[in-house]
C-alpha cells in the first residue's frame, strides 16, 4: 500500500466505520429479497469516497451535528441506486468483480430495488429537515438520469467530441461529487464561499475521477478492475483516450480504431493492438494530464480553508485520486 | 356520458386545464429524447385523476397558494415513472393503447427516463420549501417501489391470499392516492384531523380504483382497456376475481384454473372459459362489492368537511369510481 493510501486510511478509519453502521442501520426494507439486492450492490467492496468526502467537508466547517453519517448513506443509496440502474443501461456483466444485479437477480428487480434506493435516499435527506439538502439530491438525480440517457444516445458515435466527453461526465460522475461536497456546506450552514469551495473541490475531484476509470479500462486486467476487459469500448463507450487518439491518427490508423469501436465483437488481439496505438498517440499521458489539471484545481479550492488535519486528508484524496489503481 | 361523469368534468374544466398546462410548463428536460420519452408516456390520455385529487384536496381546505397544480405536476411525473418502470417489470405491451415506452425506445431508455421523472417529481417538490411535503413523496416512492417486488415475488402463485392482495393493492396503487390528499392537507396548513380524513379519502378511494381496474382485466375488450385482453393473467398477476374463485371452486375446476393462471401460453378460449368460471362463482360481483365497501368509507371520511361544491365533486368522483368502464 502506498504511503499516501495508507496516511488517508488512518486519518478516516473512524469515519468509515461509523458510515458502515450508517449504511446497514438506515436501510430499512420491508422484503428481504430487497435488503439482499441492495446488499449485494452496497456490501460489495466500495470504496466509500462520496460519503467519505461529505463526511470530511461537513468537518472542515466544524459541524457537529448528527446528520453527516446519516446522510452519508443517502448519498452511497443513491450511488448504488445509479450503479443498479447503469449496469442494466450498459449491459455491464461484473461489477467490483461479482456479476451485475440485473444478471444475477433479473432487470425487474434491478428497476425497483434502484427504485427504492433512490427513494430512501430522498427520505433520509427529508428527514434532515433542510429542504435545499433535499433539492440538490434531487435534482443532482435529474442531471445523472439525462448524462447517461446523453451517454446511451451516443453510444459508439466516434464523432464525439472532446467538450461533449466533458459534458457527460460532468453529469454521470462529477455532479455527484460535487453534490456530496456541497450538501455538507449547507447542512454545516458554511458561508456561501466555503459552500462554493466545497462545491468546486468536489466537482474538480469527480472530472479526474472519471477520467482516471476511463483510463482504467484499457490498463487495468479483469482482477483489479473488477469488469472484463475492453468493457468500456465493447458498451460502445467513446472516453477520453480515445477521442485523443482518433483525433491524432494517421488515417490508417484511424479507420481500424473506428473499424473496431463500432464492431463490438473484437477479438482479445484487437483490444491490444487498441491499446499499443492509444499508447503511441500519447492518449494515456494525455487523459492523465487531463485528470491532473482537474486535481489541480480541486486542491486549489480548497485554500479557502485553513490548514488542518481534515483539509490535509481532502488535498490527499485528491493527489491519491491519480495515483490509486483501483 | 353519465350524468355523474359529465356533471364532474364540468366541475374540474378549469383544474384540468391547468393540470395539463403545469405538466408542460414543469418538465424542463435538457434533451430532446427525455422529452419524447416524457411525453409518450405523460401525455397519452390519461386520466389525471391524482393530480385532480390533489387540487380538489388543497381546495377543500381552504388553500389559495399557487404550488397545487405545480405540486400536482409532480405527482402525476411520479406516477408517469412508475408506469414506465412497473410496464417493464411486468413485460406489459401496452398502456392506453399504445406500445409500453420500453419496447418503442428499449429498456433503457425506460428505466434512465423513469428516473429523470422520479427525479423531477422531487425537486418541484422540494421547490416548495416544504420539507414534510418531500418526505411524504419519497416514503410512498419507497412503498412503491416494495409494492412492486412483493408483487413480483408472488408472480403466478394461486397460494395468494386476499390479505396479501390487499397488502400489494395498497403499496403499488392506494398510498398513491392516499399521498397525493394527505399532502394537500400539509400545503393547506390544514389541521391534522383534516389531513388524516383526505388521506383516508384517498387511501380507501385508491383501494377500490385499483379493484375495479383489477375487474376490468377480465370484463373489458382491447379497445377499451388499452392493453390486451387477459394481460394481468399473462403476467401472472393474482387479483382478487381469482383469489375468490378458488377459494369457492370445485376441485375440478380449481385444477383447470391453476392450469391456466400458470401456463401463461392460454388460447382465447380458455381465457373465455375462466372467465365463464369466475362469473359463476360470483367473482366479479364480489370484488364489486369490496369495492363498493372502500368506496363507501372513502365518502364516509369526507364528513369531516362540512357541504361545498368541492366535497360534492369529491363524492362524485367516488361514485364514478365504481361505474367508469376505463
Amino acid at each position: 500500500m502506498s504511503d499516501l493510501k495508507s496516511r488517508i486510511l488512518d486519518a478516516v478509519a473512524g469515519d468509515l466505520a461509523a458510515i458502515e453502521k450508517a449504511l446497514a442501520d438506515n436501510l430499512n426494507p420491508h422484503l428481504d429479497l430487497v435488503r439482499e439486492v441492495a446488499g449485494h450492490i452496497l456490501f460489495s467492496g466500495g470504496k466509500r469516497l462520496r460519503p467519505l468526502l461529505m463526511v470530511l467537508s461537513a468537518r472542515i466547517c466544524g459541524y457537529t451535528g448528527d446528520y453527516d453519517k446519516t446522510f452519508s448513506a443517502a448519498l452511497e443509496y443513491l450511488h448504488a441506486a445509479t450503479l443498479l440502474h447503469d449496469d442494466l443501461v450498459d449491459g455491464g456483466a461484473l461489477r467490483r468483480g461479482k456479476p451485475a444485479a440485473h444478471l444475477k437477480f433479473g432487470n425487474p428487480i434491478a428497476v425497483l430495488v434502484g427504485d427504492f434506493l433512490l427513494a430512501r435516499a430522498l427520505s433520509i435527506s427529508a428527514a434532515t429537515g433542510r429542504v435545499k439538502v433535499v433539492g440538490i439530491l434531487a435534482e443532482l438525480t435529474e442531471n445523472m438520469s439525462q448524462g447517461e440517457v446523453h451517454q446511451l444516445m451516443r453510444k459508439g458515435d466516434i464523432g464525439l467530441s472532446e467538450d461533449e466527453y466533458l459534458e457527460v461526465i460532468r453529469r454521470k460522475t462529477a455532479v455527484l461529487f460535487e453534490s456530496a461536497c456541497r450538501v455538507s456546506g449547507v447542512l454545516a450552514d458554511a458561508p456561501e464561499v466555503k459552500a462554493s469551495a466545497l462545491a468546486d473541490y468536489g466537482f474538480n475531484l469527480g472530472m479526474a475521477f472519471q477520467m482516471v476509470d476511463d483510463l482504467f479500462d484499457y490498463l487495468l486486467d479483469t482482477p483489479q478492475l473488477g469488469k472484463e476487459i475492453g468493457a468500456d469500448l465493447r458498451e460502445g463507450k467513446v472516453t477520453l483516450p480515445v477521442i485523443h487518439a482518433l483525433r491524432n491518427a494517421r488515417s490508417g490508423d484511424r479507420k481500424w480504431m473506428a473499424d473496431v469501436i463500432q464492431n463490438k465483437e473484437f477479438s482479445i488481439e484487437d483490444f491490444q493492438k487498441l491499446v499499443g496505438l492509444l499508447t503511441g498517440y500519447g492518449a494515456f499521458r494525455y487523459t492523465e494530464k487531463a485528470a491532473a489539471m482537474f486535481i489541480e484545481k480541486a486542491k486549489a479550492a480548497l485554500e479557502a480553508f485553513g490548514p488542518s488535519e481534515t483539509r490535509q486528508t481532502m488535498l490527499d484524496i485528491a493527489d491519491y485520486t491519480l495515483q490509486r489503481r483501483v
